[in-house]
């Protein structure tokens, strides 16, 4: 649902590398596959455990947008947050019809507002292809051979399984690699919008909220998936608690959590810690600066920017909140001991010691290795001057890749990602060439500062150009920002590219050597050892600690639970709750301005409300960037919240799960249900939700 | 007015050990002696210069009941912090008129409570004094010597400032020293409550929140001061701003801080930070819990007890934030790089290096002592058993103490000292023998496990008995618990102890000589080298910096500026007012129980209120403990705040002012006027607050 940065821009928890250090997980840690839930430890944790037909209901009800979100009545009924339907909105809105600013409310089907380019996915079944995958992994072969023959067999099963079952197949690498299973999806690809409401509404106390807690926001949206032109029928989706939960009690949470680093080595968080995050940091705060100017020139420059400013913001929360781990003695001191616990048991055991005892010296030297091509990394390993112009490639790289056999080919390309790639370059999604402007002139002179005018990228890049002269050059010259160019270029597998004279595609062409020599070097001298290495340690870790632990999340659905609370917070307490006279305290304390602003109908309805009703709500399940619009429900599956956020009250415990302050951070299903009936005058929606319930 | 632990009893802002390392006062910064108020550094910052007379009038209106207040009607009406008289509240509570919990107001002047034993103060002059106080030290004396010089003449004039004037004199030594004044007083001695709230809306949030901001607390009282039994007519007295301050505006602030230590040497700071935070923390922690064991007994002992659990609650987040600020590095080397630059300025100047280059090497050998003595200064220090067991000391030592001539006494017995102490004394703040009993066992405990049952210092205590005995004994067998029999023993100079066999004298008999002994090592090794190391190194910066420094605070009345501003907090804002909606979300947050109970009216009374008013109110002013109470008023010196809290957002940065975070929480005089009106029927109270505004 997120149309620019994919998963990367509804970035949850800021928890992207979080780092677990506790060999088992404790109470209420963990994301796990939905085939390997913990029954017995989620028993001890909440007195109650889960069957197969509670579990399988939820997975069923669970929708992935792109981010979270779940079906919520038999008609495909979908809630998830504002913010992941957020791009979609921003897309159908024009100036007459601002639904950004204005909100939206359907008030009957015929009403609610396609949303072209969306997929929505539903995870059917799970199974495992670890044999297959690995069949092919010989004694004696290099890490790049290794990965080779197990991505020539995961295309082979994902293809296989389009063609048998016309179900979208993805093989999901599991504990670092060390499993792997067949996800098999349902696809919707007519999603409708059906309510939201007002960005402000939605994102109260915008960029210096988020990552927040507690909060006052409604960052909820409806959306509806329909088949053959009709409301989608589904037999799997939650009904409501319109009572919500009380504080401590158990609550569940489905979702695909985007991307954990728990299980990685002592030697990559050293390495991210003084090189990767440090730059990362002082780079996006620069970009973000960049793109304020833009911002600043009028208010249509600061609706076309809103997304990728929001975007930066959002990173730099999360990049600030990761370095400050990283730079926490007692966190590395903590990581340290636990590795050297498991290395210990590895080289107490001569048959694991033989197996795995190498793996972390091999990760060491390749992270030497990227230290010491770290010009490399910054400054060669992507399209220059953002995301627009890697579109450019990805249109080059079709070409020349859809000719090849399907093994050969460049990650990203693979018969079976097809369909997502053509999905993204005919995307609707406007482009503002005087924004990508702005961008790629800085991109372009970072490039050079970074690598000087004799460089031969930076000379493919500029032809002797400024940076602001080659970014008005290209910009002005291409026609790629027209949706229906790009459709047209991409078809029968990028055929119409080698004809375009496009600036652009020429730019891409240049480049297109160059980065692939660099692409190939990190991804034998980093990545394929990496896979391997940590797999090796995956393994290790089960072979030593047993079953009980639970993997990275890598972006599928996961399942986790937890259960309602505030927590101490620095020397005070935080509540677990939040009511709508916080909503109304925190915007007059700020004088009703900026960011704080109250919406005309949170000002005009406000005797209407029960102003001490719960709006939002903590708890503490595990989750991350990319649970956002994950669906919250409570023993009897009963939606109680939707998740938007994750608090950041400490930095210093967020690369470890530690359920004393970390909190998902939620809209409560009693303050979604006050606003849809008081201040949005949305009862059909209201009823439709309730219709379960009674 | 604090009756248990004077001015450490109000500690404020968490900043006692608060350390400014910059050379010269930044913008907002300083605690300014009235006589130094830095008009053109106000002028820069508030666009502002207060006159003279502005300046004496807010002196003048400044009140210093052991904390800080103000008048605020020309019948002598008095604004202050409610736990600013809270001791004094309970002292004139009993179960059937339990004002702590349900608040008081006195519709008439004949229904106000008279509140024995409390002394206000009123600075009348200030007078330089330096050049007497120093005539004595002759170049050669020891530290010990040069301090006798200093103290003799100090003795001297406060006892011919009473004498020639009937007024109180104090010689207050500022910078370290290097200046002293002669501070005289007018007293007022009968006082009576007028208003105080519940306990529970003065304290919302109650030690949760204390140190806290955003805060929702009316943390006022108000006092009147009589005057041969009738109200007292005052000259000054300040005006009520019914409209507030905005976010913004400059305001000031005239209050008491009782101590900073932001020139101390880095030499201390490490003592401070490597041995006497760590034991304090801890053993504060853990008297609060034996102490809270104690207040799990029943209503009526958590009742006896809520000062005291109050008072360990308010030290312990003192001292973590200060110990956590002593243990950041960053910090610890601001301060160093400080300390070098002073240091390398007198070693750049002959005359500077002689006179003063030694004084750092000489603080390094005091506290090398001290560490050195670590457990004379844990347990040998002063009178074991907690402060009613002190009383008995206090009681031996006057009998010895009032005899010798003034200059040879202990600190404390000076002629000019002992009005203070026969008040305190004669207090008829009540002692609660089961609670004293539960503590002094615990001091008894940890003194036997400290230095062993063989220790003559434990055997003079225990004798021979177990440590709960021993407390038992003490407590069954006493009777100075009886105010009258204090009294009785106190006059005449002591003269009736000699002749009493009470057991806690005993006791304090047989310890004096051991504690004189302690005392007075430590005297002569670490305070009398500190004083005079210290003076030199003021001097010194005196020298170096010139006059642009303030003082570090000493209990005396001070000057200071700021504006009304929230400020950044982790990734978000705190905004610089708070309003009544706030409150009803926090209660309701948290489910409207224990610390966040909402009182009965604010419960019947809310739709009366306007919820949007604002109630509390942060700003820049640079406070700290005893500031509890001080008035803020903006530049036509009328009153729109009391401050009684600061916030603790950065540990960090605590021990160095910085106006980014560091804020002065005050109750704004809107929610102070909404309260009176709306919550309390205080219309006369209002009606006396507006006479001036109208």
């Amino acid at each position: 649902m997120i149309g620019r940065g994919g998963k990367a821009a509804c970035l949850v928890a800021g928890l992207a590398v979080a780092l677990g250090v506790a060999a088992v997980a404790r109470a209420d840690e963990g994301m796990w596959p939905y085939d390997h839930a913990p029954v017995e430890q989620i028993r001890q944790a909440c007195g109650f455990a889960p069957s197969q037909a509670w579990l399988d209901h939820l997975r069923l009800s669970s929708v992935d947008p792109g981010a979270s979100a779940a079906f919520v009545s038999p008609d495909g009924l979908i809630l998830t947050n504002h913010h992941v339907a957020l791009s979609s909105v921003q897309r159908v809105s024009t100036p007459e019809h601002n639904y950004v600013r204005d909100g939206f409310f359907a008030a009957t089907r015929e009403q609610e507002i396609p949303l072209p380019g969306n997929t929505l996915k539903v995870l059917v079944s799970i199974q495992e292809v670890a044999a297959r995958v690995t069949a092919g992994v010989k004694p004696g072969m290099s890490p790049a051979q290794a990965r080779a023959a197990r991505e020539a067999a995961i295309t082979e099963i994902e293809a296989e399984c389009l063609q048998q079952t016309g179900l979208k197949g993805e093989v999901v690498a599991l504990y670092g690699g060390a499993h792997h299973d067949l996800y098999r999806y349902k696809e919707f690809t007519d999603v409708r919008l059906v309510f939201v409401p007002e960005l402000q509404a939605a994102f109260f106390g915008g960029d210096w909220d988020n990552f927040c807690y507690p909060r006052w926001d409604l960052d909820i949206a409806f959306l509806r998936a329909y088949e053959n032109g009709k409301p989608a029928r589904v037999e799997h989706w939650l009904h409501v608690n319109p009572e919500g939960a009380r504080d401590g009690d158990a609550v569940f949470v489905s979702g695909n959590p985007g991307r954990t680093q728990r299980l990685k080595t002592l030697g990559y968080l050293e390495y991210g810690r003084d090189l990767v995050y440090p730059e990362r940091l002082a780079r996006t705060q620069h970009q973000r600066e960049v793109l304020r100017g833009y911002l600043a020139r009028g208010e249509e420059q600061a609706r076309r920017g809103r997304t990728l400013d929001y975007f930066y913001g959002n990173t730099l929360k999360r990049v600030e909140g990761e370095l400050a781990g990283l730079r926490d003695p007692r966190l590395m001191a903590k990581k340290q001991a636990d590795e050297k616990a498991l290395r210990a048991a590895v080289e107490a055991d001569a048959s694991l010691a033989s197996r795995y005892g190498g793996a972390w010296e091999r990760l060491a030297a390749a992270y030497a290795w990227a230290a010491a091509h770290e010009t490399d990394r910054l400054y060669r390993n992507e399209m220059p001057g953002g995301r627009f112009f890697g579109t450019a490639l990805n249109l080059v790289r079709l070409q020349t890749e859809a000719a090849r056999p399907d093994l050969d080919r460049l990650p990203g390309y693979h018969e079976s990602e097809l369909p997502d790639l053509l999905r993204r370059l005919g995307s609707p999604s406007p482009v503002y060439k005087d924004m990508e402007e702005v961008m790629a002139a800085d991109a372009f002179r970072r490039l050079l500062g970074g690598l000087g005018a004799d460089d031969p990228f930076v000379q493919a890049v500029l032809q002797g150009r400024t940076p602001e002269d080659a970014a008005r050059f290209y910009l002005e010259g291409t026609r790629l920002d027209d949706a229906a160019v790009r459709r047209e270029l991409a078809k029968d597998g990028g055929r119409g590219v080698a004809g375009s004279d496009d600036v652009l595609l020429a730019l891409a062409r240049r480049l297109d050597p160059l980065l692939r020599g660099q692409e190939k070097a990190f991804r034998d001298n980093v990545r394929a050892v990496e896979e391997s290495a940590e797999t090796d340690i995956a393994q290790a870790r089960f072979a030593v600690y047993g079953d009980k632990a639970y993997p990275d999340a890598t972006g599928t659905l996961r399942f986790g639970f937890g259960k309602v609370a505030g927590y101490p917070s620095a020397t005070t307490l935080v509540p677990p709750f939040t009511t709508w006279y916080g909503l109304y305290d925190r915007a007059l304390s700020f004088g009703d301005r900026g960011d704080f602003t109250l919406t005309a109908r949170q000002r005009e309805r406000r005797d209407r409300l029960d102003l001490g009703g719960v709006l939002d709500m903590a708890c503490t399940a595990d989750i991350t960037g990319g649970n956002s619009g994950s669906p919250l429900v409570d023993r009897d599956g009963r939606l109680v919240g939707v998740a938007f956020d994750g608090n950041q009250t400490s930095h210093a415990n967020q690369f470890v799960y530690d359920e004393t302050e970390a909190r998902c951070v939620c809209v409560d299903v009693r303050g979604i249900l006050q606003a849809l009936g008081t201040l949005y005058d949305a009862r059909p929606l209201v009823d439709e939700l309730l219709a379960g319930a009674r």
